[in-house]
């Protein structure tokens, strides 16, 4: 995925799935990923790394168990590692992910509808 | 810097300076660094690490060797580890990086007006 431009906006164009990240492009072993949403994931954690959220377009919520993060298209959050998490959206939202490359989308909750088992590369234009 | 929103324009609003990275967050050992710059950066090359630029507001050419790339708000481009490369914005441009904590900006270079010694956390609001 090196050596090329990725134009976000036509990126989100070549998906309509949610909870189904795309990468679309790695920095040595870390990915970047996007992805759709709508509704509520699973609380789940990462044990073993950090996760950021860039929203690109709409609003989600980040809940944890004690409070809630807003973010809009323009803000970003990282999660820590280890702290269990679920993530909210009223209307679609477009988010943009950094983190280790074989991250699961769920963590460590095994969820039959959500668990990406393949996230597959962005086709280029 | 986990645990709190980041909107990048209130960010990029927290200083004027050109090349002189902030740091807005960070991934585990990588780091998000937002940057704005105008004119032409100095020839350089990162051998141990790929770097990503997300540009935010404005335009910019990274220029290799052989062809020149350009990114406009909303595209992001993975320059790979080991090629040399030098960034060009007409007018000032707002980007953010993302790479491992300890990247020099200048890589292999050393450059007395550009070579940021110091990338200070952004200050949260």
């Amino acid at each position: 995925m090196k050596g090329r431009v990725v134009n976000l906006d036509q990126a989100f164009g070549q998906f309509t799935e949610h909870w189904r990240p795309r990468i679309a492009g790695a920095v040595n072993d870390y990915v970047v990923k996007i992805v759709k949403f709508q509704g509520e994931f699973v609380w789940h954690k990462h044990d073993d790394t950090d996760e950021l959220f860039l929203v690109h377009k709409g609003r989600m919520i980040i809940r944890f168990r004690d409070r809630d993060v807003h973010l809009s298209a323009g803000e970003l959050f990282i999660i820590p590692r280890g702290v269990e998490h679920i993530t909210i959206a009223e209307e679609e939202c477009e988010a943009l992910l950094f983190e280790p490359g074989g991250t699961r989308n769920t963590g460590d909750v095994e969820d039959a509808d959500k668990t990406a088992t393949v996230e597959p590369d962005l086709v280029g234009p």
